[in-house]
């Protein structure tokens, strides 16, 4: 069974990705990596220079996530810069800034960089959906707010194992899984 | 006289820079340069890391200047991202953000790097104000809403040449010019 390492700070990520990779012909490794990521309004551009990075340091196949939520009527933000904005002004800032709003649509995008030294690809999905007008409690970031389409609860009231039955991450994870086993079946 | 590029795309800061800096004997040149910077909470690393991609390209002595707007009660939003905060949620963001609090102090703080091949240090300089409850249209960046200490009206009431008079930047530059007029009088 081929194994890739998932380099990252966040447990949370690695959770929800070794559920949903169990599908997969694949193994996936948790190695705490933390390195100062480019700004740029781009995830692909965030997430490849990082896996390169990672790549440098720890030399074994890996990948690496990015993930934003896209705020239509904030015009982007808080977008790449996600996990700052909910360290600082948090989820209560972010229904604060659209009390006076009547679109609440938003958009959470995840990508995910592979690097094993020769191949450097990402792989991307979405979710679309509505900010709450109250935050939920449960679940970690931006998951108490966020409400996907077709569904009339938040993330983190779905609980973990039906968030990742199709969340923007999920979509990104299966792009990169199968086109992995299809790499390495080779 | 000694020449300095000013590495950046805002010509807004290069008029501020040029007129404070007649006062001493440098010529400064404004070349407009574009990089990812990194992301961090601090202003002297992205500032250092900026101001090396900037000599590797451009080959001579130059600096490079970051600001940032550290709101007290928003635990230091927008920071460092000051930038894409502007060009999201705009001023009329953090005026929301800040309705309900009472506590408006805020810290503008500006860092420059110099970097010429040899030497690479950092000069900085802040300015601490509290955040205005309207938008005052006059000014660019936050000036529209930054009152500093002392004052009854927004940087960008003062006009430039009263807030290069004490601004951050102006702290900063001060800073610069004095090692700079001694190093290269040796």
């Amino acid at each position: 069974m081929r194994k890739i390492i998932f380099a990252s700070t966040n447990e949370n990520k690695f959770k929800e990705i070794l559920l949903h990779l169990r599908n997969f012909d694949l193994e996936i490794e948790f190695l705490r990596f933390k390195t100062n990521e480019i700004q740029s309004e781009n995830l692909e551009d965030i997430a490849l220079e990082k896996s390169k990075v990672a790549f440098e340091r720890i030399g074994q196949p890996l990948i690496v996530e990015d993930t934003g939520l896209f705020i239509d009527s904030l015009n982007g933000f808080p977008g790449p810069y996600s996990s700052y904005v909910l360290q600082t002004i948090g989820n209560k800032g972010l229904l604060d800034l659209l009390s006076n709003k009547s679109n609440r649509l938003a958009c959470f995008r995840s990508v995910i960089a592979y690097n094993d030294g020769k191949n450097n690809l990402t792989f991307s999905g979405e979710a679309r959906g509505n900010i709450s007008d109250h935050i939920s409690e449960v679940g970690w970031g931006y998951d108490p707010i966020f409400i996907p389409e077709g569904s009339s609860i938040t993330y983190g009231q779905q609980g973990i194992t039906n968030k990742i039955s199709k969340s923007h991450r999920t979509h990104a994870l299966n792009h990169f899984a199968e086109w992995c086993c299809r790499y390495y079946s080779k």
